[in-house]
């Protein structure tokens, strides 16, 4: 089978963090800005993003216990189809597609977190996606105390790990963001959220062909 | 993490073939057999076999569209956690697990009716399972125009599907089993159905330590 194209005249542009880490307020606030420019911008998420997903997105976090690797390999079939359905159809139109969550997701909670090897579940999203990465992705780092009282009394079955779960994440995320630091931005996610706002847009507007 | 043990007391002997092989037929005629003999047998099948694997069953059985990758994937899922929380622990207590479908369905189906490499498609499933293999895989082996005659009228989306693909499928169950001939029974599965059965017990019989 012919492999999907890797180039593509779009910008995907990911935020992550750790839950309670305020990437849904960033993701509207970017989006905001980006169609103020006349982009067309696409909002999306993983797990969920396309019907298909959002049903797997159900049996992953309202679900009862699930193996851990098959809870990788759901991950991952979430993303594949989300990918090849939402994702390069927008960026071969030109669009820029904000997401909440991608590939770093799956390592640092799957990988960091539960104890799989972070090379077999970044390898399995690689295959799952035709190798396709952002262009940059958002890191919002927050200390998981801080992300827990966010939070508040809501907790799927991932939130309700324990506080030594929530640090293996963070630090998962950070290691990955300084491996790879020429397509990240680190912010502090304790910081007011339009200040933050504020230092994404600067970062996303060359991208994007514009000033900030 | 420790890998699970490779070892295992029990025997696990898969049914494969197209659809309309009788599969199902012969799984409850062979229990049948195994269950006169005292031992425990447990009779599960893929996709499903979990509460988990029946909802991803049905995702995948009767959903829309679904990503080539993706549905590679859904099946690896389901199979991870099946043999996680079904099949290992029936075979660590020595029972004779006769399962409809395996890892061979996957290859057939997604590597040789799907496009995808049938080596990536294998990948997934040991990851999937830790390199658990079936002590014997039994191949009934149909003309796919037979299998679709005995199917009747009721079809899910994958029997849909054209002659030309269920006779791609056919070629690539038959290729696995020259692959490794030592741990496969090829069974035309056009003779009638108890002297099949008669064929798999006399098979099956050493592995459980009884004569047929």
């Amino acid at each position: 089978m012919p492999e999907p194209a890797a180039a593509s005249r779009g910008v995907f542009v990911v935020l992550e963090g750790g839950d309670g880490a305020g990437k849904s307020t960033q993701q509207r606030l970017l989006a905001d800005w980006l169609a103020e420019s006349g982009a067309e911008v696409v909002l999306t998420r993983e797990p969920g993003g396309t019907p298909l997903g959002e049903q797997i997105r159900a049996l992953l976090l309202h679900g009862d216990h699930v193996a851990a690797r098959a809870e990788a390999l759901l991950f991952a079939a979430d993303r594949a189809h989300h990918v090849e359905t939402v994702v390069r159809p927008a960026l071969e139109r030109g669009a820029v597609v904000v997401q909440d969550r991608y590939l770093d997701s799956s390592v640092a909670y799957q990988g960091a977190g539960r104890d799989l090897a972070a090379d077999d579940v970044r390898r399995l999203s690689l295959w799952a996606t035709h190798d396709l990465r952002p262009d940059l992705t958002v890191l919002l780092d927050v200390p998981p105390q801080v992300g827990a009282e966010r939070r508040g009394g809501v907790h799927d079955r991932l939130e309700r790990e324990g506080a030594d779960f929530h640090e293996r994440v963070r630090r998962g995320f950070l290691d990955l963001a300084e491996a790879e630091a020429h397509r990240y931005l680190v912010v502090d996610a304790s910081l007011p959220a339009d200040e933050i706002a504020g230092i994404v847009r600067e970062r996303v507007a060359p991208l994007v062909g514009g000033a900030s």
